[in-house]
């Protein structure tokens, strides 16, 4: 540890492959801003691949350890190692901590060092620091989760298309959502990991992998989605903890939801938790499910939080630049002498002003006549210029009204 | 302070309205659960309101003071008094920290104190958190947020009922959803407070509420959100930060969003929050907006982190027993002999096992027939001894397929 250099802070990472490598550009990319919050700059002093490394060099050279490697051994060796040296660790090991959570956070208690695993489960989804931190004096009483975004993707095709699940699958495949071998995803089984990992910190019990009864999506037909569409119901892989009198029940399982469910609307890839408890009713978390570099930028948000003291309050504020003249997609709505030509008035002038319809719906009123818009995102006071040169028409009546349009700019992760 | 007595842990409560009188109940429920998490028992150790308790007294027996009084003066004095002692401060003053954000943040900086204000935003909903801590290191590029759940509740009726403004906001107000005076809420300075507190944290920029262009919703006609839901949009008060080359737009306006935005299905006095980073794609926030006991329960997060070291590894988990039989609502699918008497026979098999009927649809298929129905929650083993029953009836044919069925068991806060 080079401890004379307080300016930097450095990160050993353990593993190379996907989100080892977008962890990496990731934490390259922001060092700059991670040293503007924490006055430190994060840099990576060492890789461990089964071919480059050595792993107490780094281990040396580290204030951090990040582990990305996967799967139990030596994964186990080396995380264990590290909290033993006096190291905070941060992981995506939903393997390692559902099946030896108790070791590794024994180990992490008794030397008091971080373990931070944010991306173990939910990928980008802040499911770990909402349970463990800002519900931490909460009584929850069930946890919800759509945890594996392979799954949500296969049934969300079906549900679209009428697929089977072979065609939903093989579709999966080709656009890389699903792996060569989806036993893991398809059967349950890595949900079940990682809803042991949400039951012992939404409830500080003693759950592991070998604690969830786990079934798959592998047998749902094309039959059972379209009756659920005929009920009202949509399908989903459901990872579910609750406390059902003193005891638990941990368990994933294909299950049918109501259209008010706060799951039922997510979506192909997508990934989302919703908590219940008493006091809080309850909070729903949705994001994109784990892909490199989404899976990464848990990695780093973990690795910041081992890098600030509690609570640690931002750097002071720049000043910055308001710019009030804004890009937006808007809605129009008109009230116009119902009569030949008026649309290509009203068209002409948005034209010369460079604003381009998107849609248009027209209705007779009798003499009047009502024309809604919306138009393609354009700068407001473009649009604004040119809806008064339409006011001034002497075939519209009445103000000119004028609302905001919003489109979603991001598809799923992996999307085409 | 008694500091001579490590296993309490003093805290100051100013306030005691709604959400003052509803934390000092929580927190009294969850002491002995925050103890066992934190190794120390938060207890009250006094209350000033407009006619009772001494600040100074006070202070001096609080390891935190948490303001819940609202408003500038005296929540300022109080809040930097505190600060300057060397507490930590747990606050859900969003006026305050929207107009002298620079203020207290400064001080706590230069005091080395923690300020919490997660019930300032959106109640429940840990966007402070979650952009402070889980995002410190990532780049956010824009943030939309549905930060009022007045104004929200009151266009999800307009939107279902077909209501006015006015009368949605007369029915608001009589179900506790909107004040006697509802213009904060409604103009959009609630909400635009909210959105320069979060601009603030995502860009770490000097925001305050006068650098926020805000608009209500009292404007709103039906015709607009009939017109609207004909192009398949949905209208929100949207709040928005976003960078805008090098600078900063952060504003209120109602806004129409399209079917697939994360936001769009937001409904009722729920509150949302999405984030949006190239590294992360999208995450979405959602739960109820601020209810009284939900405020609370976010004001008593920010006091259980007040109270830990800095990713403070959980106790050692208790041992617990593992419910595996459980109560579900099911789906059941038969192929059956289409014959009369059939839906009979076997409604007699779930009756004969205490299993009743919800909801069911049969349709011929030649000989055969579908069955398909959904009962209402039952012990999973009670159900599947009475498929197994159904199963050995001569007019089923093949096995019979059953899906778990989860309802939706929370409403929003205040609703009947």
């Amino acid at each position: 540890m080079t401890s004379s250099d307080n300016a930097r802070f450095g990160v050993g990472l353990l593993g190379h492959g996907t989100v080892g490598g977008a962890f990496h550009r990731l934490l390259e990319e922001r060092a700059d801003a991670v040293a503007a919050r924490t006055g430190r700059r994060p840099h990576v002093v060492g890789v461990l691949t089964r071919s480059q490394g050595d792993f107490e060099e780094i281990l040396a050279a580290s204030q951090t350890i990040v582990e990305l490697i996967g799967g139990i051994e030596p994964a186990r060796t080396y995380v264990l190692r590290a909290i033993e040296a006096g190291r905070h660790v941060v992981t995506a090991n939903k393997q390692l901590l559902s099946q030896h959570g108790d070791e590794v956070f024994e180990a992490a208690r008794k030397r008091g060092v971080q373990v931070r695993f944010e991306a173990a489960v939910a990928g980008v989804i802040p499911a770990i620091r909402v349970i463990s931190e800002s519900l931490a004096g909460a009584y929850i009483e069930r946890v919800h989760g759509i945890v594996n975004g392979t799954t949500n993707y296969v049934l969300t095709e079906m549900a679209r298309t009428g697929a089977t699940y072979a065609q939903a699958l093989a579709a999966a495949q080709r656009l890389g959502y699903a792996e060569a071998d989806p036993t893991e995803d398809v059967s349950g089984k890595d949900a079940a990991a990682k809803m042991a990992i949400l039951a012992r910190l939404a409830f500080n019990a003693r759950v592991g992998l070998e604690d969830v009864r786990y079934e798959g999506i592998e047998r749902i037909t094309p039959d059972d989605i379209a009756y659920a569409r005929e009920l009202g119901l949509s399908l989903k892989l459901i990872g579910s903890a609750e406390r059902i009198d003193d005891g638990l029940a941990v368990m994933v399982y294909p299950a049918f939801l109501y259209a008010d469910h706060p799951l039922a609307s997510v979506d192909g890839a997508f990934n989302a938790v919703t908590i219940e408890s008493p006091a809080i009713t309850e909070i729903t978390l949705s994001g994109p499910g784990a892909g490199g570099i989404q899976t990464a930028s848990a990695v780093l948000g973990d690795v910041v939080s081992t890098m600030l003291p509690a609570g640690a309050q931002p750097p002071p504020p720049r000043a910055v630049k308001l710019v009030e003249d804004v890009e937006f997609s808007f809605y129009l709505h008109l009230e116009v002498a119902d009569r030949p030509g008026v649309l290509a008035r009203i068209a002409d002038v948005l034209g010369r002003n460079e604003v381009s319809i998107k849609s248009v719906v027209q209705r007779g009123l009798g003499d009047d006549a009502r024309l809604v818009m919306v138009v393609h995102p354009v700068l407001e006071s473009r649009f604004r210029s040119a809806v008064a040169e339409i006011a001034r028409l002497d075939v519209v009546r009445g103000d000119p009204r004028v609302i905001r349009v919003i489109e979603e700019t991001f598809e799923a992760p992996g999307a085409t």
